[in-house]
């Protein structure tokens, strides 16, 4: 078994707005002034501080629906079918994922193995030969004339997925609320940090925002919490 | 290789408003009448031709706003994985679906057979064993201690899952003319069209909305037409 | 000036799932169960205590997905525009409301009077007064041949409006963790109040979850608190 | 009575995603390919027209869940309270509008004069006029210590207010449909007219989707049609 089937979860920032903090910026005040958007749009001149100073206030209030103007895309690959069946739960994402209806796996489809199989010798070797010994049913059945959409019923949910992702700032605080969470699966925890990582990168302001529930409620508010905050007494 | 496994798409109507006819009407007139919502609501009486002529009115000039009012559940038992990652691609849909990650798989995992292998002899005897080849390792790794929930990424697209799935009228209607093309995979068509029925059944006025949307258009918006309308030169 | 004019927030329940409290159970159990959705639904046979003690079970860890299975529909009369255009940016909503562009106010258009004019005998003749001119002016506009679109454009913030709207109960709440908010205006609050009054009294175990936010978080969000609940220290 | 106060829509393009074209296209390949989106994305090299070949494909072809990656973000000013009333009744559009209970209106309001009023010289001094005692009374009640978010109340829906609004190509689409029809109010029609106008100016590919729905369908499926294409006799 060649190692180049297996895939792991990469993930790239492809596009964000162009005024990204000046876009917030006037959004924000011009709820709050009798100034028209443009004339604060054009005033603003990008002192970045007094940006970032009004913008910070407005996003820990809670006032969620200003930071809706800013959306960002992503690349997302090598994620399983598992994680991408969790992902596109997320009804304020808009997606274009591959479609296992019409691109034909060709060879040995790409897989992402979970940690704990992974760790375990014996089994990692039975879950490679399971793998070789699907994609060859899949390309008998092909090759007999079954079409990909109907052949593609075998493959599994380990099977290697990708697609364009884009969700504004307000989504990407709620997708890290929920899966940066301790309770969410591994690997869509791994490809949200990823997307987070990205954005961080060009975006620091952003760090304390995109973080699990807990931290944001002070509390988990699962039934059992992961050690990481006490759950509330009066949920108990 | 015993048939009770090979599961087949079974949906029920478990939930609608219960006054689905008073409350469309009262909601269509209430946006053109200097009466109040409650007096509208009192007055009709439940005449049925009144209503109903109302509102097949105000569905045919595509006021779909007011069609919101009513949401339907269904219990949706006997899909693939694949299709349910087709179905909760509907973001204007409430989904809670049975879960790979908490719900272990005890014995053989129920699967759906696609029709196109279904006929082929050879192809549906290997189909079935690799079901319980597939099965056996799943349970190999669970008793090893793997979680279900990673333990779960060797099964097919084609194990059987069910789900509550609730959605207004406005989306069932988008639902039909996307999912009832003959371009839409053969499960999710069914599974479509049985939703249809059972709400046909109780409220037939609703039939001649819930169609592909060639139906609704006159013609056909894909890029290649299955001949029951036409394309649109223009768009050729 | 008549009194008859002078209108007031009233809010009636006007549809609502025939199987709410099942419909709960099951979409909460299919999550976790082998059985199908079916099975459960017929299994539970209406044990209220049973149900009960799973459906908030799964409230209180927030996993509100599942209660998305059950929208309401209230006829909403007496609201001012000022706070159906608060109350339409709640866009998880449905609405059907009295439209101006159609509706032509025959005679005296009906308004709302905020408390804190109602409470100055000077103020509240002179705003009772203001209202009667402007009606006068819309019907002299009217009768000259202004359509009734256009003629509205006098028409104050104040003017009486009524519609159906809808909603799940997920949005229930977070409509109530916005609108029950001391910060919000006078208006929705009791609005909202009234609506979380309407179901309560048909499903009263809803009522620990239909509250302001800080009752959920345990803290004011806020910039300030209005001393329900204080701030927190770090957001300060 | 100044010209000053007496405000016209105006609409400015502020922000639009980096690398608009390559996004798409990305987007649109990713689901027809074996390659990943980065290498996708790599590969096109700013080849514009092979990029807009496959993106008007599949626009055509009715695939709109693609275009959602691209938000476009407006400043918007010289609207009516009535005009954004119907705005914001666009759910999937994201908005930051000046408030009316926090931004006090210290000299007179600004305001919109519907056309059909400005046409007749008598009436438009008369509703100029109205204007001037409605200004009056509201800074009245506020310098008595009523606070705007109650002195605004008899502010009309001809008053001028100004947002941020956001939305993606998929919505512009949708509002396009409904607001560049006939049968929507002046105001709407030609506030939409200008955000085409400003996208269209960079990205004038766009063009031939940004048109009323009739232009989509053939037909008018309104229950009379203003003359532009015929209804369908079906529907009559």
């Amino acid at each position: 078994m060649n190692n180049e089937y297996i895939d792991k979860v990469e993930v790239k920032l492809i596009s964000k707005p162009e005024n990204m903090l000046k876009t917030l910026y006037t959004a924000c005040r011009t709820c709050y002034s009798n100034k028209s958007p443009v004339e604060i749009y054009n005033e603003i001149e990008d002192n970045k501080d007094k940006m970032l100073n009004l913008i910070t206030k407005v996003i820990a209030s809670g006032h969620y629906s200003t930071i809706e103007h800013i959306q960002i895309s992503y690349a997302i690959s090598g994620i399983s079918r598992a994680c991408s069946h969790q992902l596109v739960r997320h009804r304020h994402m808009s997606f274009s994922q591959k479609s296992q209806r019409y691109v034909e796996e060709k060879g040995q489809f790409k897989y992402i193995i979970p940690k704990t199989i992974e760790k375990n010798e014996q089994l990692l070797k039975k879950f490679n030969s399971f793998m070789e010994t699907t994609s060859k049913f899949y390309r008998e059945m092909v090759e007999f004339g079954i079409k990909p959409e109907d052949a593609r019923s075998i493959l599994p949910n380990a099977t290697s997925t990708s697609m364009i992702a884009s969700l504004n700032l307000r989504e990407l605080i709620h997708l890290c609320h929920l899966r940066l969470c301790t309770r969410a699966q591994d690997e869509i925890r791994e490809m949200t940090q990823q997307m987070v990582n990205c954005l961080i990168e060009v975006e620091p302001w952003l760090n304390p925002y995109l973080v699990p529930k807990c931290e944001k409620l002070g509390f988990c508010d699962e039934h059992k919490s992961c050690g990481r905050k006490p759950t509330l007494n009066k949920q108990e």
